[in-house]
């Protein structure tokens, strides 16, 4: 049978080991060749391709719900739900989603991108059924890297209390987040999985009788019965702190031996109650490039399959802004040993992997912990050190409470560095980093600042390690810098609340924020052609607002444009407006920025351009809004 | 010694155990004393007395750091942190806080009214020590509810992770949250707390003997003997799960016993590493009535001590919004078996206490983990039920992400009902419920709403239990309602984004939301008075914002004041301004609300009178902003 027949995942059900063994390869095969074309997930995918057949044939999709944590593994999913002919528009514009949606097909029972949320949703679905009084299954799967964020724990705490509750939970355990994995679960988790589970419970027993002062060096052949018997009933021991728990728990099985899976889950479909089943899986597995660095084969650009190495870019490009920030940051934390970086999971996506080398023990990981991070941080803090917590946009919705309540509220110097912040590209709708702006400037306490391009980052970089007065954070995007030359050192703070001009024209005032102002600047001249001349601000702070630069020119123009990577509703365009208003200056305001929509998946330029937040986009629609015959109410 | 003469922690060292107990004694009177007569947490301070002594006696609080979590037990700490003499002005204006503030006391390590941050914290000063090479203490006291919630449960897995870190963590186990606790965690501490440590194991082991085949009925002596061995090399196992998350374990140890506190902990204070002490306390202890009822004393109005009664109010009052809030759902789920109710630990506080009694199976406490009560509700969502998240204001902040990621960008219909919005009054900063408009207005698929009184609550209970286009929000304020009519039965739903017109006047437009809408109508008889007439709008929505109402209504008036009970940066008046701007009005917008800082407690009339939210002195603003003489920059 080949995989494109495939279009339903019950047609599993018939087929013999051999035969889901065949269709198992054809996955793989598929998964590869795709995202070595497309560039997407490929080690997490990889990872799970037995484990989603055999859970599939173990299935009956047509009542059975199935949560994937994140999603980013679900590509095998996808291939046997009637995604096969579509699967290479993989994270295009209008094609295949790199996450789970609910909208792109019926068979995607619940979306993610984010981390944790499996058990709680499945959990949901669970407690939903027996209120309807049907009987579907429901089965929540898991990395062993999701399970370090908290959720996750308060799904497995509340689900544990219901025994009456039928749930599975599929430990889908490969000692990775998207970096090795951090925290005494895992551990707990590799020790229980890389034992021979009687002979690792034989060795602690061995141990224990040690200590037992009658048990002597030789036992007597009745003790010796008892000690083998001791081993046998301290079997069901290995998933001890998983049964404490309130689940039954099956494991750890071959994550990639189809005939165990299949047999366990058919026997642990049959149990009732919460059930555990602990899969050990290789994240990247059958790509021997991608199983040996399990890190850098996480996620791909395209490239190339027989030799793993990227596709070289058309042209060079500016380095990555993540790149610069983490170098920056480096630097500074030589000279200074109270700075310590903080991450949750994503020591390669925010650089901080290179302060972890160069500076170990001023980098902390603590596992996708988002909300932990921040108070950790926090009371890091108190203690007079400087943390900088490097969270994406997206992420540090996570944590928002931290923020408040443990941070802002105690005016403690954090210093919050959000990356992807902005459009974020092919990622789609759950990593859009649209609405920290919003998010942070209605709290007290904080500073929010914003880079104009990599070497300005550098220098705010140094201003938030510097303020004391209370939090700071700084927005900057996915993605390649500008290109503007880099200083190796010696970069000053900027004051804060200082806005930058740029350029002086009389017609019309352009106030752009962060990724936002070299646009704007393109805007001016496009404007110019029409011999329209623009003041250019490069506000750098939406809080607090330089109201001394902005005020006065706001005035005198009396046309003004804002413009910003992220939701127009609160956003920096607001902070302007409200600036004016409270200032008792009554002009018009156009802000440009993203709408009160989601934005789905597509490259960043397509996006814009989908958005009309490109420049010539930009251009025309401020001649539009101002310079096109057109009445203004305007009432005094 | 009387406990006046206590200025300083430190002076508990030299005491005798005698001594030590009179203290406590003495801090227990006090303590039953000043809440009898000011109101505040009764139960959870009364519990922790000797745990407070006992620590206090072994720690040097010069140097050592102790964070309390959530902070409602540390009135014994304040009493002996030079507090005493000011204790009598607790939760009153400018007296003692209810919770730690650093700002308020430099023992205070770390403030928090939120649950389960303090290991995190903890841990984040016991990494700065580290770093910084001195070597105090640290510990965190957590109970056995805030471990409930994910964050906590990441800061042990990253703290139990760290072996060199020395870190204690006191878990005060008193089987309750403000409510009895759930969870499998929960149900694990009960089963190591309620049995004699050597009594539970060799129970288990007994069962477990039964099943080795050659145990018969009748053991010789020498299989006696290595059972009786085998239960003391089982011991430890009352810690089993602690230990293999990386903690050392102490406990259970009775928590109001002086002498044994004093002794384990000084034991414990040597080990290294990660050390949990387990401590079994009563909530309430000292207070007969407070044991008993460890829910209703939780936290008191001014009460008899004698009878244990609240100090009756000096008139009758109209029912909390809360009460009308739960009873208004539960008549709507008697009808509807889809409507389930989540709280986060809080069904007193929500009222959901009364939908549990009546209708048990339509009610869900998960435990302090909002995180996962959303993603839980979003999972219910998805099976066609109506979830009602009932949590307060503040701590939705807490599943921020949830929010966005698990219903929003799903549009799920879930219902959150946000109690405590606004201004809180005695609870201070922690608990303000002051962000939420900013924070959920700019997420797209929601639907944000507050009711002006307790009737129109009930007719956005319909609303929101109707509403299945997507994720809707109701946020109503903490305290008794404005005493309307109420109906039994027969709510309509009120169309989604329609405003109500209350008064019509030329001279000023005043657009009023939720609490302020009676405020706002109060502020027009005032005007009235100085013969200017306005017009009063009852906003409702304020996503989607009634435009076709309101910007009819500012163009023609020209004159446009806000009203919230709320952080005015990006709150209701900003999305009233955004809303005119972006429809060409140009037109003055006085906006008021909660400026950008904290407020801090007093009684709510307190706090709006040094906000200038009193009804004269919001009139007095406009009268100032817009008729007397003063020039105003408008510029078309």
């Amino acid at each position: 049978m080949h995989l494109s027949e495939i279009t339903h995942p019950n047609q599993l059900h018939g087929l013999s080991l051999r035969q889901l063994e065949d269709i198992a390869r054809q996955i793989r095969e598929k998964h590869l060749q795709t995202v070595a074309a497309s560039g997407g997930h490929l080690g997490p995918g990889l990872g799970v391709v037995e484990l989603t057949v055999a859970l599939y044939q173990t299935l009956d999709l047509d009542r059975d719900k199935v949560v994937w944590d994140v999603g980013h593994q679900a590509y095998p999913h996808k291939l046997l739900t009637g995604r096969y002919k579509d699967f290479h528009t993989l994270r295009q514009k209008d094609g295949v989603a790199g996450y789970l949606k609910r909208c792109e097909n019926k068979f995607d029972h619940f979306g993610a991108g984010h981390a944790s949320t499996s058990i709680s949703a499945a959990l949901g679905m669970a407690l939903a059924r027996d209120a309807k009084g049907e009987d579907y299954k429901c089965v929540a799967i898991i990395g062993d890297g999701s399970l370090t964020g908290g959720m996750a724990l308060e799904a497995i705490n509340h689900a544990g209390h219901l025994p009456k509750t039928n749930l599975m939970v599929i430990l889908n355990d490969n000692e990775m987040s998207i970096s090795p994995n951090v925290g005494a679960i895992s551990r707990y988790l590799n020790k229980v999985r890389l034992s021979d589970p009687v002979q690792f419970i034989s060795d602690n027993l061995e141990e224990q009788f040690k200590n037992v002062p009658f048990f002597g060096e030789s036992l007597t052949p009745e003790m010796e019965r008892v000690k083998e018997g001791m081993k046998r009933l301290a079997v069901p021991k290995v998933g001890a702190v998983i049964e404490e728990l309130g689940f039954k728990y099956f494991g750890p099985i071959d994550g990639h031996n189809l005939a165990e899976l299949t047999t366990t889950l058919k026997h642990a479909h049959k149990v009732a109650g919460p059930v555990l089943v602990h899969v050990a899986t290789v994240k990247g597995k059958g790509y021997a490039l991608a199983e040996k660095d399990q890190v850098g084969y996480h996620a791909q650009n395209p490239f190339n399959l027989a030799t793993g190495k990227a596709v070289p870019a058309t042209k060079p490009k500016p380095p990555k802004y993540a790149k610069v920030f983490a170098h920056t940051l480096t630097q500074l934390a030589e000279n200074n040993p109270k700075i310590v970086g903080i991450t949750a999971a994503m020591a390669t996506g925010t650089g901080l992997d290179k302060l972890q080398k160069k500076l170990p023990k001023q980098y902390i990981d603590v596992g996708i912990a988002e909300q932990h991070a921040v108070t950790l941080a926090a009371g890091l803090a108190c203690e007079g050190m400087r943390p900088v917590a490097a969270i994406y946009s997206t992420f540090l919705q996570r944590a928002y409470d931290q923020l408040i309540h443990d941070v802002c509220i105690q005016k403690l110097p954090v210093f919050f560095c959000l990356d992807r912040a902005g459009i974020v590209g092919a990622d789609g709708p759950t990593h859009q980093g649209m609405y920290d702006i919003a998010y942070l400037r209605c709290i007290p306490n904080i500073v929010v600042m914003a880079p104009k391009d990599e070497a300005e980052l550098q220098q705010m970089v140094v201003t938030g390690v510097n303020y004391t007065e209370g939090a700071i954070a700084m927005r900057y995007p996915r993605g390649n810098g500008v290109g503007v030359p880099l200083m190796e050192e010696g970069w000053e703070p900027i004051e804060i609340g200082k806005a930058e001009l740029l350029r002086s024209g009389d017609d019309v005032l352009l106030l752009g924020y962060g990724t936002m102002v070299y646009p704007a600047m393109q805007v001016a001249e496009i404007l110019s052609e029409h011999g329209i001349e623009a003041t250019v601000v490069n506000a750098r702070f939406v809080k607090p607002l330089d109201e001394e630069l902005i005020l006065p020119l706001a005035k005198r123009i009396g046309k003004v444009v804002t413009l910003e990577e992220g939701c127009i509703m609160g956003g920096f365009g607001t902070a302007v407006t409200e600036a004016l208003q409270d200032n008792d200056v009554y002009v018009p305001v156009k802000r440009l920025g993203v709408p009160d929509i989601l934005v789905d998946h597509a490259t960043p330029d397509e996006s814009k351009a989908s958005l009309g937040l490109t420049s010539p986009q930009m251009a025309e629609t401020i001649l539009n809004a101002f310079f096109k015959s057109k009445e203004t109410a305007v009432v005094s």
